[in-house]
């Protein structure tokens, strides 16, 4: 059943795939479940060519409006000319794969709060049967940050392909993530959930459509906001620096910078989300944990991945802290790991485009050697 | 004008003041200021054996029910056989200092939402009237942690004995605070503010006291509760251990042992603290900034610092990290700087007991033996 709102409306060109029936991790059955999707560039005949980007927390099927435009194309990080390259939106988000927006087809009602919990294990399951329609063999680099890296470390574990002795999935750069969800991140999802659920238009989940909770997804974001950035970012960009005039001598207090950016940058985010798949995403990542199901031990389950991995961490991370990147990369064998970011916190990573493009171009040309000069040889023969 | 409400009654023995006529640093001329306070030991013939302690955040003139009782008492830090040891509650607190939950006599209503802005300075200045009330020629020693702290360096601004050539306030422990609040914490406070504004209970601040807006004073408290620890004491001390069963498997969210902590925790809050009260505190941290007034260069203000500092940072700090300690250290001439805590963050001096009596202890030794001394040499006589 295919999603309508003014949210997947905003999504330029995607598809979507109807998937009959689906389990998630926790047993439940979904039917009709939509996956929303996008590609940019061909897959090659070997069907091997695939470059898979996870995109972040409240992202779409559209990664490029979150990666800068430097960093997509012919000689970028993210090659459209060599790779066909996937991206789907995540399930319970607002951009066209089933959520709370969806109807539920069981009941013929919204499923708004009834959404049932998923993982991020769960949405690369059913990316992986969108991949399996499409024909692809195998997936030759993923990519992806926070919540996007949270899927990457579990495309890495989805096995070997259904007919061959190799990985389905061959090289991994998880970005500014974790292997379980820490109980600090646990922690500021429940306070965001608070804040949504205690808006008088909430309603438990079943508010106006027209008129929703938006103060409360208004604040959870705030929240949000600043645990993406740093105490040095947030120092060194608004300091004391107040808005307008300084009105501290009335009787009103100073409206600093720092919250004006906050309001704006709120502002911004309630008219491209829902409060309901907000929650539903922070359960989502609450549920992260790579060892679920595959004996508890988190370091055995790392120590597992095959792959090389290029392990891209911020230094000043307050959420995914530099310190559970180094986790990754002592357990995961053939791993590297680099350090991003001066100063700036957990949402650096999408700023930090040369380092990027050339970190990833060097670790695609590493360990993708045959797929990059395949393409570049036969572009010789054109 | 006296104030009664249930959170003054919880505390006991407590003395109130009034000052009829008091300015603000904004401006605003208060009437009838309630100051509560209390003190411990006795005032020596020289009336200069005054331990200032400044209390946390959103505690009252009662300390001791904050600090722990192994920091109290003959031979400890807080010796109150060798001192004069006073606490006041600041001006905007729910415990008897003038506050929202005031009358104005100007108006005869409660104060509510229109209490004006104050500063920390605000209340040092309020509070030493309440000193020199009491004979109080010199405080030789100020401790206190974080909104205390600003306290404390306020308290070394004072300046000079009113009849003598010796700073009021002969020596200073500032822990874990900040010269002025940085933006990131003006940051944690603007959502906090938010979270209460969007109860359906806060009414603008008009609220019935019957009904107040606690489930949004309940969500600011857990958002507090988190930048007062660590992401590092978070996981060790919960890590993704379920309270009660994992129920993962159901189709219902499992409630984390960080959860469970934080509405614990939460929920004694709600009963001792009053909303517009926890408002005006936010404002007063925002509103810290020693260099206001004093050529607006912080760390020239930290230069004329002249008395002995010993300054305490907790190695995790979220709120106040140890960098903002290390500001003080190197611009504070006569300082010595010392980092507590192994993992846990904002709030972890309050368990550091040992260390502290030893530290605080040491430094009363070095720099106030003449009090010390003259003490147990009267002991000796007795």
């Amino acid at each position: 059943m295919e999603q309508e709102n003014k949210f997947v409306s905003m999504i330029k060109d995607q598809r979507i795939t109807i998937i009959p029936e689906f389990q998630l991790q926790s047993g439940i059955v979904l039917h009709d479940v939509s996956v929303a999707y996008k590609t940019w560039g061909k897959l090659n005949q070997k069907k091997n060519n695939v470059m898979l980007i996870c995109n972040v927390y409240t992202g779409s099927a559209d990664f490029t409006e979150v990666w800068s435009p430097l960093m997509i194309g012919k000689g970028k990080a993210f090659d459209t000319t060599i790779f066909f390259v996937f991206c789907a939106n995540v399930i319970g988000s607002a951009y066209g794969t089933s959520s709370p927006l969806t109807m539920n087809p069981d009941t013929g009602k919204l499923y708004g709060p009834t959404f049932p919990l998923t993982t991020p294990r769960d949405d690369v399951r059913l990316h992986k049967l969108v991949l399996d329609s499409l024909g692809v063999k195998q997936v030759a680099i993923c990519i992806g940050g926070s919540l996007g890296g949270m899927q990457v470390l579990e495309w890495a574990l989805v096995g070997k392909q259904k007919d061959g002795d190799e990985e389905f999935v061959k090289a991994i750069v998880p970005i500014a993530t974790c292997a379980k969800l820490s109980a600090w991140a646990i922690a500021w999802n429940e306070v965001q959930r608070q804040i949504i659920y205690n808006d008088p238009l909430y309603c438990d989940g079943y508010y106006d459509p027209e008129n929703p909770p938006s103060r409360g997804l208004f604040i959870a974001r705030m929240n949000a906001l600043i645990t993406y950035r740093s105490r040095n970012a947030f120092e060194s960009n608004f300091g004391r620096d107040v808005k307008e005039h300084d009105n501290y001598d009335a009787n009103e207090p100073p409206f600093y910078q720092v919250q004006s950016y906050l309001h704006y940058q709120s502002d911004k985010f309630i008219k491209r989300f829902d409060a309901n798949c907000y929650i539903s995403l922070t359960h989502k990542m609450d549920n992260h944990d790579i060892s679920k199901g595959r004996g508890g031990d988190v370091n055995n389950v790392l120590k597992s991945i095959n792959q090389p991995a290029l392990i891209l961490g911020l230094k000043e991370d307050v959420l995914f802290p530099i310190s559970e990147q180094y986790k990754l990369a002592e357990n995961i064998p053939n791993s590297e790991i680099i350090t991003l970011g001066i100063e700036d916190g957990h949402c650096a990573f999408l700023n930090e485009i040369d380092t990027l493009n050339n970190l990833i171009l060097g670790f695609i040309k590493k360990h993708l050697g045959e797929i990059y000069d395949a393409k570049i040889e036969s572009e010789f023969d054109e």
